[in-house]
């Protein structure tokens, strides 16, 4: 087998100008899937991925749902029997870029600027979360073809565009086009690593529901002055469900919350406390000085591995400027948790539902509503013998081993591709706590673009040169 | 004296197209004073009023404010030696109209429609409070004038421009123009009649305070998975808080909040009992079965003559279509107090915002924003020699003597006519409880326009006939 890597790599590091203008042309496509005004630019943002990919010398195409398309690539070079087929994911929508006016630039204008800490990095909506992530793999493909005339494993590529808003037409697109995706092994480049200077794969992911809680008291809004004192005031009511679903400790209080998790092995304690993760800095960071949750839990652990119910948004009444003497009508918050292993979404959703319901005020009426079903927790097989290949890769690339993690986030389709379809999946990836995705000035460095880019080269030379398993 | 009055009757019946066209104007100027985007049409329909004031007669003007000028306009007949000398108070300022999208036609483009309830009304915003109502009394000067060729007392018209904004320029304008405007008597068109068939006399008012609580937790939005379980989230904590601020029976726990309120008198109850307000008509009306006040009260004392403090306005984080895993940077709430006597505005914000600051969790900023000083309740002094004379003009109008009412509203220059400028204050409105102002629909009973105007020149008439008192 020849060995091509030393001039793959060469080939990406030549290539890098050519490779931070593809990345922008795909940033300033505003690809927001949740909110439907944007349909017509996750299109785009999915067909520059189809054009991108085919370039490459990928057979590509789009599968349509009943939402955004899923861009869908294969390449299958000749004589690879007995080599893995490994399955790409990325995906091409962005979460909402607001509030616009604490943006140093447009978020769709991407610009390369110099952070103190991370040096290089590149500003804007998606840089990191998950167009400057995805497009690590494809400039490995680019330069494996370039140089080897085609890639030394058969790859599948699924890049989708619902990942922000719910993924609620996954489950018809897997059902469709499951056997057509699913292969030996996915690599889901959506991670963080450990540190700017430490790759990391991620051994567990947790889970996520979420529900919107919609209190509606009067039938009308009412003057405050006419009816204050006799009228119900539903921010009340919602205020209250609000602040009785966590206790003075931060755990949550619902009924059976906690109840299928198994013990936090000793172990694996023992394995987050030896990462030496500084909690004041993480938190410092962000303006914080102490870690929210439960007590009895590290903040890395609050993060990884225990559940949360979070308040992603509370709306009611009036919120424009100066003062309206109003009594809403109505008043809702958005909720999500963050699922770990053993908590089923399901029950998870209706004991939060019931707790709900039994704490509404009377006279006030409770919508429930739920967009999907959302997904289980992941936890990888630390037996996987892909896992040994991955993490020498990344030693070779980085000079350190990768660190073991956990992720706080939630991949829904990662569940998917292990539980529906059976393939064992790979969390790898190169964004940092630091990248502000989701938030105003979200940035990827370019460390993580480059070096990330080098890192899958040699995982796909690694993955090449291990007998099928 | 010459006998004007029935002519004066005819010719307000007479004169209703050209009454209700003229009500129509000053209906279509978007006078929204809480927004400044609508500077512009504030000062077009306060010079509206001018215009309409100078053509009926009067000498009218603007004095300016650092806000929304105010409407001045005086009428001083010849030979009225002894009479007293009136001051009509209304305000041309309206609240913002959203939702917009439950309004049956454009807030600002006035319709006529018939309800079975209350037969044919002007549906627009600001039907009611305050252009229809200000608008009462300048029908019933215009008819005095036609007929009579001058007014029977002296007369000055205040038309306020930021009633509904909180009247920050209130003590500013009355410390330079307060001399200008005192009169002997302050008869304030801004509240509600008993019932549509049965006219009223305000003889209470609540006070008002405000504030805006913000609460600031990490330096920036965060992602609900990668910080989530160890991130503060200041949803929950303004949920706390708001929780906290009412008792499981609708009690305020502000410390101090009751202390200086006077027991109810056990004769004003009784007053109260006898007027056989359907609590449950009016509760249901509005949708809802039960008040939600301190259960010790009735409805009508829940209202007229207990304190609360509401929440008009909450908001944070994501509130867009879809789902957004963040967990918002900041969260805050609206708050307004009614007060009702004895209760110092000052002392109950302090406490307000102790109890606010005491329990905002660690790692938490508060900001608690206050635009104003509010304004304390006002008590109608029931042996003014006015109240007689009122009374009597209602009866012959309306065939049934008013009742004597209270208000669950606030009215900020009514504490500074009384407290400041030494002014007895009669509050007599034609506003209905069904009316819904501040509401989508607003609408303005023709009854009440036309049997309003026709109470003000009655009332005109008697003051006349008063001696000075």
């Amino acid at each position: 087998m020849t060995d091509y890597l030393p001039a793959v790599l060469e080939a990406l590091d030549t290539s890098r100008d050519s490779a931070i203008k593809r990345l922008f042309e795909v940033l300033r496509i505003p690809s927001i899937s949740t909110d439907p005004a944007y349909k017509g630019s996750c299109r785009a943002a999915a067909q520059w991925c189809v054009n991108t990919l085919r370039e490459i010398g990928f057979d590509a195409g789009l599968r349509e749902t009943s939402g955004n398309p899923v861009v869908v690539a294969h390449d299958s070079p000749c004589n690879v029997g007995g080599k893995p087929h490994v399955l790409f994911y990325g995906h091409y929508d962005v979460q909402p870029p607001d509030p616009l006016n604490l943006w140093v630039c447009p978020p769709f204008e991407p610009r390369l600027t110099v952070e103190p800490r991370n040096g290089e990095v590149v500003v804007a909506r998606g840089a990191e979360d998950s167009k400057g992530q995805f497009s690590t793999f494809l400039e490995a493909f680019r330069a494996w073809k370039q140089i080897a005339g085609e890639l030394p494993i058969p790859v599948t590529v699924v890049l989708e565009g619902e990942e922000e808003c719910g993924a609620q037409n996954l489950p018809r697109f897997l059902a469709e086009h499951g056997e057509e995706i699913t292969c030996d092994l996915a690599l889901i480049c959506d991670t963080a690593q450990w540190d700017k200077d430490t790759p990391g794969i991620t051994l567990s992911m947790r889970g996520i529901v979420g529900a919107e809680v919609v209190l509606t008291g009067a039938n009308r809004d009412l003057h405050s002055g006419q009816y204050g004192g006799a009228a119900l005031n539903p921010i009340q009511g919602l205020a209250r469900i609000l602040a009785a679903l966590h206790d003075s400790d931060g755990r949550v209080t619902v009924p059976g919350f906690y109840d299928d998790i198994p013990p936090l092995r000793a172990e694996r304690r023992r394995q987050l406390e030896a990462l030496g993760f500084d909690a004041a800095a993480f938190l410092s960071d962000i303006g914080l000085s102490r870690p929210a949750g439960e007590p009895a839990y590290s903040a890395l652990e609050q993060i990884w591995l225990r559940p949360t119910c979070e308040f992603n948004g509370i709306t009611g009444g009036y919120q424009g400027v100066g003062v309206k003497t109003v009594i809403p009508s109505k008043a809702s918050a958005k909720l999500t948790c963050r699922l770990v292993s053993g908590q089923d979404p399901h029950r998870i959703l209706l004991s939060l539902e019931e707790f709900v319901r039994s704490r509404a005020p009377k006279d006030c009426s409770v919508e429930f509503r739920v967009d999907d079903d959302g997904c289980p927790a992941f936890g990888f097989d630390p037996q996987s013998p892909y896992l040994d290949a991955a993490a020498k890769a990344l030693e070779e690339e980085w000079g350190r081993p990768p660190v073991l993690m956990g992720s706080g986030g939630s991949i829904p389709i990662v569940s998917s591709f292990n539980q529906k379809l059976g393939m064992d999946c790979l969390l790898i990836g190169f964004g940092l706590d630091d990248s502000r995705i989701h938030s105003p000035n979200e940035k990827y460095n370019l460390t993580s673009f480059y070096k990330g880019a080098r890192s899958w080269a040699r995982i796909i030379d690694r993955l090449a040169r291990l007998s099928y398993p």
